[in-house]
């Protein structure tokens, strides 16, 4: 069975919805999508490090669309484990496990991976929207399109744009 | 640079000796060492399921004798990273994220991984006290002596009793 990496934030766990809520929160102005696009989190976003770390931040992020359904199918026929870099913010880990436990609860604790760097993730499928964990991994990859990914080609990995497209690959 | 995955439970962090402190405390008296060698850990402290939802159990666990200065020298030598299987027990994640902060203070958030099943890490080399971890292993193995895992046999493993033990093979 193959054994499938799929990531927590802006894959499964909307945050960049999230960081469109709270900013709309903040100053009380949602943020157009053309504003967005093709630019890195931290421009897009400047005020996301401090949202982050605000309590109930990843415990109420809206959830991708099409994920849940599909990642549930996906765990009948693979080998599946959620991988979230969460350790660089050590209060999301418990938000993110309850989080995991409310939205995909078809995923056992066994399946639940919190690390920092994912090269020690040994995998043969890996889910992510950051060049960073798809560029060290020696399996096979899908990038999954996010705002701040866009203006990057996708060299050697293959993109998806939604939950439907991942579907259509691995079902 | 080789990287090495270090168990968190029964091999730094001194989970024998906190269920020992526990017990004392709930029972007003002290299990003999004796009483407990080569007994599984459930056998051994039956209350020991009970103790690790406890708020405080990890937070408060004690390191394993010279446990911090190995690791710190093999931290310049190898990419260590510290792999708990701590998914199980959720509340434990920050606790034991806290507890890494104040004991081993040269591990970055990079090198963190709690887990469920340990069969997703890649590594060279593993250490650790459970055979379910070390047993799908493709690497090289150490198996930390703990009381639960004295009345089985190493097989291909190397077992190692101390820290000092594995300062000779590894440094």
């Amino acid at each position: 069975m193959q054994r499938i990496a799929v990531d927590m934030d802006g894959v499964i766990a909307d945050i960049t919805e999230q960081f469109f809520l709270y900013d709309e929160k903040d100053f009380g102005k949602r943020k157009l999508l053309e504003e967005v696009m093709g630019i890195k989190e931290l421009e897009a976003f400047p005020h996301s490090r401090k949202y982050v770390y605000r309590k109930g931040f990843f415990r109420t992020a809206p959830v991708v669309k099409d994920s849940r359904e599909i990642v549930s199918e996906l765990n009948k026929l693979y080998e599946v484990f959620i991988v979230s870099a969460a350790t660089e913010f050590p209060q999301s880990l418990s938000e993110k496990q309850e989080w995991l436990n409310e939205h995909f609860p078809f995923i056992q604790w066994q399946q639940i991976v919190f690390c920092g760097l994912k090269t020690i993730i040994d995998a043969d499928i890996m889910i992510d929207d950051h060049f960073k964990n798809l560029d060290h991994f020696t399996g096979s990859t899908l990038l999954f399109s996010q705002p701040h990914n866009l203006h990057q080609n996708e060299g050697r990995h293959k993109r998806v744009h939604s939950w439907k497209e991942i579907a259509s690959h691995l079902l």
